[in-house]
């Protein structure tokens, strides 16, 4: 592997993604993209007692379906990559505990799962590995409970707000196959424009998204036309419409091939979630379910995945912080 | 790099620790260790209007002074990898939001500094990195606040129960150098014994510290006697005693070279903080100033850093969950 320019670790002999997994909740089973999932649930507890409970099953079913799905042997990946949104990373650590598997826990908010298939593809590409899998949910209930209010009281969302996916996504990552390979990866900076509102979390990360992405042109040398499609991890109706005017902005046309992940997964005029969806499983879901088989079946020939992460928390909110954001982006190529 | 075993990587040309630093709370600032600190603090707000603000503070401060220290220009850091105990990792987030390197969020709970050092090692050893970074902070009063009671009840501890280390390591790893060098890394697997009892998290983490211990010598070859030291991050007076009963009854005797950071950075007699220390910056501040200091001195020259962290949180607690914890060690070298 080589570095170019100041940020894109480019592979020289791509890995790839050899396979792929996502489970989805309720809400996401009448979403416009529930044919591309492995399976989806009847409701958000899954016969466990509580959402945080639900969500680590949702995690290891969804790791255990990849590794079933690739027909490699557990005992031959080497490496797990996770994280989730849950304090500590709770659903990946109880999800995950009976792997058996090297585990590093990542944490990038929204931004996770792309953070891990980068760096399954970095170890990926030295001798040390030939297996790497990564993985990350997410929970609406769970997510409200912790960042915002309980269910119960049924607060009214304002329309900026977006609705975090309930769901996990799993990549497993081979150091050789027949693709799609990982060909490159931009890993971003954090980038804080001092947005403040915690129900305006597109507008937060759009910036980390259009850092990430000029790096990631200006590093390859790149236009937005050399990709089929461009895809942000869960900027919603709202970021996306301003990472779309910023790009332009800063001379990268990319109105005619960019859709995000959180305005894919629900059906706007049906399952109306206000800005879209969000949390790290809309990006895991919606690559690991649609834009997979899609690969797969050659409809598409060059992405680009942009996931992005708001790192926050509910205490700096109330203490009148603005939002840190940052996104990581990798190439997918067949 | 190669991988030898099942688990652990050896670097064949092994990067350097350039330099590290470390802040420290008042508490510290009475321990034994205080003297290999950079700087010590007179209160646990450091002018800040939250214990949240401060940690983030202790750490931005920290990852300036190591890059201070080194000489070298902050834009020739190529990653930076880093991670903390609040929820959401905000003290990395916010701490090193103006850092402008791209920034890879990791999270191992009181692991994280050595999987930051591991990682960090393993980048400067490809060809796409010169420098990175690895910094972790944590914070007493804001992991009190968070994971236990408010401070403002006054909870008496039980004995088992561990302080954690205000305070904030950073290490600056390069490709190339004059030592100490990072020469292996063991990343641990996920181990839950069935341990429920958060006051006693050397319980929950031994048996990990253990699993990755067993890895290490399994992998190497090597026995115990060959370090000048080994050193677990925070497993505290009752963590170490089961550590020590557990490796002799796997055939590693361990007690004539073994000793655990939460041991070592405060004075039993002087300041009684019942099991030791514990925190991210438990393991972070102990070898970013003492044991850097020694290796630097040749007063050890071959040492294995053992960093353990619970992956709990609590909610899990609450919810009668047990404590999965990891290990992940390196061995470092002159």
């Amino acid at each position: 592997m080589k570095k170019v320019g100041n940020q894109t670790i480019v592979f020289d002999i791509p890995p790839t993604v050899l396979e792929t997994a996502c489970i989805g909740g309720p809400k996401e089973a009448n979403g416009p993209l529930a044919k591309y999932f492995d399976q989806v649930l009847d409701d958000e507890f899954w016969g466990e007692a509580s959402w945080e409970k639900a969500e680590s099953k949702i995690i290891k079913e969804t790791v255990n379906r990849v590794v079933a799905k690739s027909k490699i042997s557990q005992g031959k990946i080497e490496y797990c990559f996770s994280g989730d949104l849950l304090n500590q990373c709770i659903s990946s650590g109880f999800g995950l505990r009976d792997l058996n598997v090297p585990y590093l826990g990542i944490f990038g908010a929204c931004s996770t799962f792309v953070e891990g298939m980068g760096l399954s593809a970095l170890f990926c590409n030295t001798p040390i590995a030939n297996y790497a899998l990564c993985a990350t949910s997410s929970h609406f209930c769970s997510a409200e409970k912790q960042f915002r209010f309980p269910l119960e009281l049924g607060n009214q969302r304002p329309q900026t707000s977006q609705w975090t996916v309930t769901g996990a996504g799993s990549a497993l990552v081979s150091k050789s196959g027949q693709g799609p390979f990982i060909t490159s990866f931009t890993p971003g900076k954090i980038v804080d424009m001092g947005i403040k509102d915690v129900n305006n979390m597109g507008a937060a990360m759009a910036p980390a998204a259009l850092n990430t992405l000029i790096a990631h042109f200006h590093d390859t040398g790149r236009s937005p036309s050399y990709y089929d499609g461009i895809f942000t991890g869960d900027l919603g109706y709202v970021g996306k419409d301003i990472l779309s005017e910023l790009s332009l902005k800063y001379g990268y046309n990319i109105s005619s091939n960019y859709n995000d992940c959180g305005v894919m997964i629900f059906d706007k005029s049906e399952q109306d979630t206000h800005s879209g969806g969000s949390g790290c499983a809309c990006c895991a879901t919606v690559f690991s379910g649609f834009l997979f088989n899609q690969l797969k079946q050659k409809k598409f020939k060059k992405i680009l995945l942009v996931a992005t992460g708001a790192l926050t928390n509910a205490t700096s909110a109330q203490q009148g912080e603005s939002i840190p954001s940052i996104a990581h982006a990798i190439s997918i190529e067949i």
